[in-house]
């Protein structure tokens, strides 16, 4: 069966490793010889409280996360966070200054793409504060309108004492990525916020999350991420908070601010362990499967040099086929992601053609988002480097066959 | 392997057929011929949104479901609905009474057991409105503080025009259930509604849904379910919302009423066709194939007659061990759960005896909760007759041995 399966290059849900998922379909049936399946399982029984945990340590060690920060795991997804970072962050600040009047609570959003926008738009349909947009990359965008860059350091303009300050470190519908390098001009700005003290700094990872180590983790009130990109199915959010931002969210409601749904409250998740309730049990399942197998296979540095190859052999081939006006690339260079390439295939029927071509060749998944259009490439951890070569050789050989 | 499966009487997550779980295995490498895993595939490829207008379709069908009440999917359990129905019908009682004080606004709870119990909480620590217990089962019981019985219908006092109306159908902790037999002194009290208009009656069907046809589920606003009973793996929680209480939120918001997470609100999910955002795939596959194999076995009368058989033999053999001594029913007759049976073995040393027993023949899941203890049988869909029999004969044979 796995021999008939195609490369799919897909934004997420995405491609997941084949030998994980045949080990996943053995735990399917019969989880650690139990006689009982993953699915079915008591999420309080010792076999998958043990399982839980492993996982977890897993992320601890691969991403070195601190003692100072709590992992956990919740569902609703990237949207579902969009939420919860403002109700308890607003909580949070609410403690830390109840003399504040609500439009004195800002909010400081980074917004470089479609997700950090629509999360910015929650905050202001949400929250009972102020959000500022410290930077909004359209404007240094090619035509007024596109999120095509990350902005420069100089354009970034952060609040005095926020109750949050927001960006999304990988837009995966438009394609615009932070650097890990942070001498990088297209770096996030870590430099210019507040100095000493914690700072309320969130941001979505949910696209990147374990291709590479996350620069300045532990300055990171929050760090949120949908599994299904690098990681495993649908249905499972990683959270890594800051032990400071799990606040009583009921003192805070006394206080003023909005009150918060059990399940999106942090305090709830930190002091159940993530079991308040039935967690998203088979999704938890092949994610630690996989933690597992980047574990043994050498850990994050391993994924992140492999995951920099493929998105140089894409880039290469991009390249080439801008030189022959056959492709497009959409993104300024140097705010290029590593996960998710886009680029136009200009010219009467040609993206169609590019795409069904792809498809003959058993590669799926690289229609750009519907906002968008285009061509998408998504390199997430489970493609790998044949995957990609394949890729290549046909960007190549469309780009000979079309001039 | 699946021959090397235990009998698992768990109450959730808990049994799958084991027919769908080898089907599944299929799936999670290579969905419908896609050569793309169903853990990978895009929620908006046409092969996954058909599967997914499919699932909805059965549930209609198998339920009954009238066309004024949507079908929704979402994430988040039942513990997620406890905040999201009091905050889409608070904003829905704003929206048709903008002109009533927060204290007037009255939420009416019948609490028959720990769940309900939970949710009353939620509402009074998020509602802008007032709970008023309708019923409070704890003061017919026996001794003034367990869950063990339906309170009579004379107990019952609903307010005029509440905000929202709740009960839980079965309490999965304490094995109460109310009847289906709406001519039985257990039913749920539909005739002491106020008689007319759209009423606010909200019912949690967690570990009931898709045992038997729902009574006056047209009468109903809300109807959710966590899927980890009887139809799938956690993850999936299932709603049947009648369109009137598909409210515009924001509106509410600016009237007073709580501002609702975007993920929390059934406007939301209605008008996404519940993909706003990536839902959760895999749960949803393995339900949709529960829901298929429920339709080809003859629909939900099958199931309601093979529920009450289980049910019944269990029954006889937990009163014949009562006749002896050996074992205690916890609940009152007439209101015990078909789906959770729950009991007691008095003496030292016993209870661990019984469970050990079972285990060594391959019966796995009988603790009680941990908040109650004793055993609990769980008997939900994919527990079949000979399951059933397996264990009555093991307390038939339990209960001579002993004394």
């Amino acid at each position: 069966m796995s021999n008939e399966r195609v490369i799919n290059f897909g934004a997420g849900p995405s491609a997941l490793p084949t030998d994980v998922l045949e080990e996943a379909t053995k735990g399917l049936l019969n989880f650690q010889g139990t006689g009982i399946g993953i699915a079915e399982i008591s999420h309080r029984s010792k076999e998958f409280t043990a399982f839980l945990n492993d996982a977890e340590s897993h992320i601890r060690t691969l991403l070195e996360v601190p003692p100072t920060h709590k992992i956990l795991f919740t569902q609703g997804g990237g949207s579902g966070q969009f939420s919860s970072v403002v109700l308890n962050l607003l909580a949070r600040h609410r403690l830390l200054h109840p003399e504040l009047k609500d439009e004195e609570r800002v909010m400081d959003y980074v917004v470089t793409g479609s997700w950090s926008k629509k999360a910015m738009e929650e905050a202001r349909r949400l929250g009972r504060g102020r959000v500022n947009i410290a930077a909004d990359a359209r404007k240094y965008s090619k035509d007024g309108k596109a999120f095509d860059n990350i902005p420069a350091h100089d354009e970034y303009a952060f609040s005095a004492d926020p109750a949050l300050i927001y960006y999304c470190e990988n837009e995966t519908v438009d394609g615009v990525q932070f650097s890990d390098d942070l001498g990088s001009p297209a770096a996030f700005p870590f430099h210019k916020l507040q100095q000493g003290g914690l700072l309320p700094l969130v941001a979505d990872y949910s696209s990147s999350f374990m291709s590479r180590p996350i620069p300045r983790l532990a300055d990171h009130a929050v760090i949120f991420a949908g599994a299904q990109k690098n990681l495993g199915p649908a249905g499972l959010t990683i959270l890594i908070v800051r032990q400071d931002c799990i606040v009583d969210v009921d003192a805070a409601a006394k206080l003023g601010a909005v009150p918060v749904p059990i399940m999106l409250s942090y305090k709830t998740l930190a002091d159940s362990k993530s079991l308040y309730n039935t967690p998203s049990v088979l999704p938890i399942y092949i994610a630690g499967l996989v933690l597992q197998k980047m574990s043994a296979g050498g850990g994050l540095q391993v994924y992140a040099q492999s995951n920099r190859q493929k998105f140089e052999k894409v880039i290469a081939a991009l390249k080439k086929g801008e030189e022959k006006g056959v492709f497009k690339g959409k993104v300024k260079e140097g705010s290029v992601s590593w996960m998710n390439i886009v680029f136009d295939v200009p010219g009467e029927g040609r993206l169609q053609g590019f795409l069904d071509g792809a498809a003959e060749r058993k590669m799926k998944g690289l229609a750009g988002h519907r906002s968008v259009g285009g061509v998408r490439v998504s390199l997430y951890n489970a493609i790998n480097q044949q995957d990609t070569d394949r890729l290549v050789e046909y960007m190549n050989e469309y780009a000979a066959t079309v001039v």
